[in-house]
């Protein structure tokens, strides 16, 4: 096997045929193969079961002695939020328990922001003409669609193996009062499984913003997700704001969508106490309080950050397999021909997957063609444009090992012929 | 005992000696009473813990074998919303099942017309300069704060035995286009506990909006909440509507918080397939889901709506009891003087009682001062200003027989003096 680049014309093209017989023969099976969503597999729900098992007695009181059951407790019941203050590396005073989706804490953070204004900000940022948001891309697609919902303008930033390009952050940060916030998933980061640096950390607390609103949207979402053989350490970044005073300036959303139930969890919002106490003012206009009786239930559960740490154990013990076959494959049939690179992610749910410039739209329709479901070619970046079409988002946890193997087959074969068919294009 | 108004000024002193000497001695006892919100008794909450006891292999999959654990199925599981169709006389393609607070179902529907609009709607409401809402008073609160909050001009509109004045709904509505909305609790309304006649409803469904984008919120939380003797019918709006073809004006809400859980219940968004269509398209960049394994809890747990009817004759014996305590002090203490009215509720959370103008927030700081925490005067009005300082919200839910006694020995005693003040006052 040797690097595509190096071959001849002649020795592309009979590469080209012998790939394309390869996936006709693929596709000939029918399979019915997806690989587009960063969905638990239902044996890693299956791990969460004895939660719903909990003797109904256990989930009526909290330590305090605040009925869950009845309205109240708008911030969340005390033993939880120390639950994920733990968890987070903060106190009880910086969580806000919010209903069961971080994305819905994401949307109306940004909803209150427009409409509102945050902490310290003159005027609500809706009231303020054109707004911007920096994109590391990639990045996750539903980030995006919130931007694009509101008409916030998004700017593109490289992101790296050590994290966004923080000189053209920092640019656009300080010299653009526009710019009011930056979305990041500094962990195991989706889609390229890349963890933020202590520098980027540190960088990401030294901004001084032009605007006096501006927000760093730090999506932590994959915080307690490596998959076992090793767990790189994100800096705390309230620790690095600490340092700056920049406190303020970060809201830290994460869930446990995929430790317990992707549709019936937690999701927690982690601010300055000055940003908490701003929010509550004026969250407690949305609700009267989210659901105590699951807050509750994750406590009796977990009864600490160990015992999330145990259980997240198991969860790695049915990830590592999948993202083995994924590299295993790319190592093997990508990366000798040399069509394409990608970060070995120590945790996360993705593989980001850079191809060829050119190559992405293309690999996903023939996938697609052959019965493999992917994340739409450009879903990773604003707008669903990759301004280089070279991006793919690889999410192996829905499918079991054998559904796996045959997808990483196929898209495989798609993404050589991809590659052929631009190598050999403009002849 | 004689009516106050009939009394020579001496005898009126006689009676506010009297009634200052009761008063000292009820604040002696120095007591803690609340009937401040409607909030159910934990007895209320005990009924439905059954439904923690459900085994967890029927939390997992719905009938057409969606696994509720799993992301998706934003608008709800179908058994749910076929379950809340069933309850509110509509089809599941008009129900969005949306987390468990159907105050945030309302603030996020205002919040989405704010930022984007609603179906049939030429742009944001946000983009169009004042927006109004009518406030059919004495109302909710939490209504009035979400109007506030956003800077919705409120209008208030008198609420009568039948409902609001219909008469000037329809000048509102149908002259002036920057009324976008209106607050309604048709049922037991929330403080007066009427319930809107046939003909007001039809009145409604007739509506013809200056505005295209305007939307009534009709907040039916207190649809199956009779207190057992009789139940008020109301209309279903939809039907009426479907004679003018306006079924897209209204906006249904409900929520279990007083069936099941009030922390931790199902919320309901009844529309239009054109509002369900549309808004589902919004929802989604909000979130993947809400909590299915709870929709699927409630589901299993009454099975059908005769499940929740039979369900709400046991809260109906617990209120029943409540509401004659309330009824026979004013009956007894109140009627004779001629000092206020109220409506006799068959049902919901309140009586609303209405004593002389001027005399509201002096009864509550009386009843204050000897320990009694009532709701705001003037919180059942928009900006907290009752125009009349006549009314008063009585909540006699949450406390037991025992203090709601105690309490209403008070606020009788806290009544007759502020009616003896304002009626021997400009001597």
């Amino acid at each position: 096997m040797r690097e595509y680049t190096s071959l001849s014309k002649d020795a592309m093209r009979e590469e080209l045929k012998a790939a394309r017989a390869e996936y006709a023969a693929l596709k000939a099976k029918d399979q019915k193969l997806d690989m587009s969503r960063g969905k638990p597999n239902p044996a890693q729900l299956d791990l969460s079961m004895d939660m719903l098992a909990l003797e109904p007695t256990e989930l009526v009181v909290t330590r305090k002695g605040t009925d869950v059951r009845n309205y109240g407790e708008l911030a969340g019941v005390d033993e939880c939020k120390e639950l994920f203050a733990d968890l987070l590396g903060l106190q009880m005073k910086n969580i806000i328990m919010g209903g069961q989706s971080s994305l819905n804490l994401m949307y109306d953070s940004v909803v209150r922001a427009l409409l509102l204004g945050v902490y310290g900000g003159s005027k609500p940022w809706g009231a303020q003409g054109e707004l911007k948001f920096l994109c590391p891309v990639p990045g996750y697609d539903r980030h995006f669609a919130i931007c694009e919902t509101f008409g916030i303008k998004m700017i593109n930033i490289p992101l790296g193996e050590y994290g966004p390009d923080m000189d053209l952050v920092r640019q656009y940060v300080e010299h653009d009062a526009s710019v009011k916030g930056i979305w990041c998933v500094p962990k195991y980061s989706n889609p390229t499984g890349i963890t933020y640096s202590d520098e980027v950390v540190r960088a990401f607390a030294a901004l001084k913003p032009a605007a006096d609103d501006f927000r760093i949207f730090w999506d932590n979402a994959y915080l307690v997700h490596s998959h076992g053989v090793r767990d790189e350490k994100l800096l705390n970044i309230f620790d690095a704001c600490r340092e700056y005073g920049s406190e303020d300036m970060v809201y830290e959303f994460c869930s446990t969508s995929k430790i317990t139930f992707s549709g019936a969890g937690l999701a927690v919002l982690a601010a300055s106490e000055n940003n908490v106490k701003f929010i509550l003012q004026q969250m407690k206009v949305q609700t009267i309080g989210y659901d105590k009786i699951n807050q509750l239930r994750h406590v009796k559960y977990f009864e600490n950050v160990e015992g999330i740490y145990r259980h997240m154990q198991e969860h790695a013990a049915l990830m590592r397999p999948k993202f083995n076959v994924v590299l295993g494959f790319l190592d093997r049939e990508i990366a000798p021909r040399a069509i394409g690179h990608w970060h070995r992610p120590c945790g996360g749910y993705f593989v980001g997957f850079e191809g060829l410039k050119g190559t992405a739209s293309r690999a996903v329709a023939l996938c697609k063609e052959a019965g493999l479901t992917l994340t739409p070619a450009g879903a990773p970046f604003p707008y669903g444009i990759d301004p280089d079409d070279s991006v793919i988002r690889i999410a192996p946890s829905f499918p079991d090992v054998a559904e796996l193997t045959g997808a990483m087959k196929l898209f495989c074969v798609c993404e050589r012929i991809a590659a052929l068919e631009v190598l050999l294009a403009g002849e």
